[in-house]
């Protein structure tokens, strides 16, 4: 008997919203495997599932993704196993190494909870791993259990709705301000991710397109630190981080 | 002492999927304000709450809110309060009623908490709502708690991620079928509510597109009739529903 895998969001950092759904799976799996963004210290989405439930005697496996840019375009491949190669710097050898952990542990039979932040299918590298789990087990039970995601989260958080009645909401990374530019024409509400590294630049185009002051930065939404800005002027470098968005209501 | 308001999302149907915090909230809370699309019966946000948590003893206030067709663009005026009129048929007359019976509430000092099914920024009536609240009383404590959207529910439910690395996502009503087709030009994930009245015209674009074995159609994720459909020509009328959406995932 192959044990089954709960793919499972913990939610955006606040321990309160993890769903009863996400706990009692926590409470019942012997086996947990949680990924790290960096080698040393704890995974910050074990944390917060620890937060909220007491996971001592747990089995816990740890993933380690170095947080670098994947590049899926650009440096498309297959690599040995026929899994198309989708990353640069090693992480494909840390996604196959992970794959390999969680499928010994299913084949003895023991259930596995993966956690990730926020909710398993918003921008979650959990999907790298998934591409090699059902390419050598294609039977494998896989459930996923949603999360409150960082964008519902900072909505909450700053008290906006994102859409009413028939309007449009785009999601996309702060990459390309061009995309942002067109996007913001056709769209009611704009949320940008991953603003941090050009948050100037995204600044002056919002002043320029007239819409500054209807932009709301959030930084870290749903964990102790959360700050909101209804004033992009008042960001400083310090509130720049990789858990931040924007939200654009127009 | 003014009560404070909580605006509480509670998931899309599956009791589990309401969080710690809504749960917590629930017990603390003497009066429950619950959102009605039907005169007559129960409202289905009160059903999801009660089947996670005893609410006996609890006041509950009745906010009926007809499922009637809303038309910012075309109606759009202001009514006697100053208030930006936003809809036709005695929608207003019914959302200032609940926001009067909400602030009697508040006014009295007692906490009040307003349930939402999914999560409340995500196409809630609730921010009609709002918009009077804080009209009237500027100065209200509101406090949002996120939950678990339809659209977080369905792609867990089909085991599909809604994005990866830098890829963008769009969420837009089905309405204008012209709008769909630009915008699956231009983004990796497009997600399609309210389908269920134009179901046949979007698969024929969707097919025309080439883009039909990329879509998935879930209808009432995360409640108990769940049903994913992979194959669109699967579709039935009986599985047409406002609780159902597309996920086309190019």
């Amino acid at each position: 008997m192959t044990g089954k895998l709960y793919v499972i969001g913990v939610g955006p950092g606040d321990p309160e919203l993890l769903t009863l759904k996400a706990v009692r799976i926590l409470r019942e799996v012997p086996c947990i495997c949680v990924p790290k963004g960096k080698e040393e210290g704890q995974s910050l989405a074990l944390s917060i599932a620890q937060k909220a439930i007491n996971l001592d005697g747990k089995e816990i496996l740890e993933a380690y993704f170095p947080m670098v840019k994947t590049r899926e375009s650009q440096e498309s491949g297959v690599n040995s196993q026929g899994i198309k190669k989708i990353s640069v710097n090693g992480l494909d050898e840390k996604w196959d190494e992970a794959a390999d952990a969680i499928l010994n542990k299913l084949k003895s039979g023991t259930d596995v909870a993966f956690l990730t932040i926020g909710d398993p299918t918003i921008y979650s590298t959990f999907f790298y791993v998934h591409e090699r789990l059902v390419k050598v087990s294609p039977c494998l039970q896989i459930v996923f259990i949603p999360g409150i995601s960082s964008i519902n989260a900072s909505a909450a958080a700053a008290g906006t709705s994102l859409s009413l009645a028939d309007e449009k909401i785009a999601i996309l990374p702060a990459t390309y301000i061009e995309d942002i530019k067109d996007t913001l024409k056709e769209f009611d509400t704009v949320i940008l991710m991953k603003v941090h590294r050009v948050f100037s630049k995204i600044r002056s185009a919002l002043r320029e397109l007239a819409l500054i002051e209807k932009t709301i930065y959030i930084s870290r939404a749903g964990m102790d630190e959360e700050k909101i800005f209804k004033n992009l002027d008042d960001v400083k470098d310090e509130d720049l981080n990789y858990f931040s968005l924007m939200i654009i209501r127009k």
